[in-house]
């Protein structure tokens, strides 16, 4: 089992984040700065063509350490951030950047590539949540959560169907052709936020994805606004979410 | 015009509680217990069955004061609380218990009562808000909000739509036959909320009442589960909805 070995450490806001690889896959975790207490952990997914310190990423990061007291970690997904791209990544951008270029619709390529990403991506985020709680301020006992929007909800569905050790997700901003089936698998409680004029993905199929979940706990978030749009105060609905749900008094030191 | 005529005090955990009329119209306003500065006011409407002092109202009053520092007034709604019923409203109650009791769908029972309600109830909305801004602590330059579910939404969007000093709006719970017209003269930012699992309002119905609000700003929260099981976290949001839109620096003494 490959274990976390820190490669950098920096501290800003009473936040602490350190650099870390976890075998080839290269992440961040954020945690609170004072005190090593033990904290539920929340991993984070992000989005496509972006990275695990965008600033998107960061900012949810602080916002869940300040705001509920938790460990955060992310890690780059296979092609992005620092990772090499193979022939395939290289082909696939190649097309969606042409389809873009030409007004044409995204969504069938985005569906298509975003499930491969997910199927080299679901093992490493297996192994690094592994990794992470051989760490003796996250530990194995605890309530784990999974945010991740756009690419990070089609990585992120496939790999909370097949994880038990997550037990609350937020999701959003994706199509439901290759992920209904296993949100449809998932029964933690959920929230899903979409964009009521989403000019990429259809109305209708951003309620079919929400409505797959089997969950008997999930709320929708519908906002107006286009793709790009999602209002910042999301982020702040999906902290309250986790502090509702990862149950602190599991993970409290003996 | 009428006044605000004061005919109860009470206070608890911060909170001012005083009955009043104005006119006709039973009311309560809360408010913040220290301080008579000026607040943005918040207008509450219950739901149908109920009253100005159910639980819902009080509760939702408290943490609107509490939280967001407002004023907060509900007034009893025509044939509810301690107003007298009507022939017609014996009649149509009578009409709707017979149908629940069978098992057969309340939706067109509804939807046509409160209709009819809501043309008695605009007027006198509008009354007490000009009464409620006589008031030194209110005064009529600061915003001010809507708030109501159920028969609260029935009431409210008509008088939304036909009251321009109403600056932000929380509603949802509702069918869109005899509601969509004025929702699409609505251009404030609302916060809407439906059930998933509505055993009364089908799913479709609601998201079309959502739709049909012409706010540059609005957001949807849906909920899995029945009509009556909406989660006592979306009074919390609709709190913060308010904090957001209801601008204090406004209504702040010279």
């Amino acid at each position: 089992m490959n274990s976390v070995h820190f490669t950098a450490e920096t501290s800003s806001n009473g936040v602490l984040e350190r650099d870390f690889t976890a075998g080839e896959i290269p992440g961040v975790l954020w945690s609170p700065a004072s005190g090593a207490d033990r904290a539920p952990l929340v991993l984070v997914g992000h989005g496509g063509g972006t990275h695990k310190k965008w600033p998107a990423m960061t900012g949810r990061a602080h916002r869940l350490v300040a705001d509920g007291g938790f460990h955060v970690a992310t890690i780059d997904a296979p092609g992005h951030g620092g990772r090499p791209r193979t022939a395939h990544d290289e082909q696939e951008i190649a097309v969606m950047q042409r389809a873009m270029k030409a007004g044409e619709p995204v969504g069938p390529i985005v569906v298509r590539y975003n499930a491969h990403l997910a199927e080299r991506a679901v093992p490493e985020w297996q192994a690094t949540l592994d990794a992470l709680q051989e760490l003796p301020e996250i530990g194995a006992e605890g309530p784990v959560g999974y945010f991740g929007l756009n690419m990070g909800t089609a990585i992120g569905v496939p790999f909370v169907a097949s994880e038990p050790r997550i037990t609350a997700a937020v999701f959003g901003l994706h199509w439901p052709e290759a992920l209904a089936e296993w949100a449809r698998q998932i029964t933690i409680p959920i929230e899903f936020t979409l964009q009521w004029d989403d000019e990429h993905i259809p109305r209708e199929s951003g309620l079919a994805l929400f409505d797959a979940f089997a969950s008997t706990e999930k709320t929708l978030h519908a906002n107006s606004g286009r793709h790009k749009e999602l209002p910042r105060f999301e982020a702040d609905s999906a902290v309250r979410f986790f502090v509702r749900h990862l149950d602190r008094s599991v993970v409290a030191p003996a």
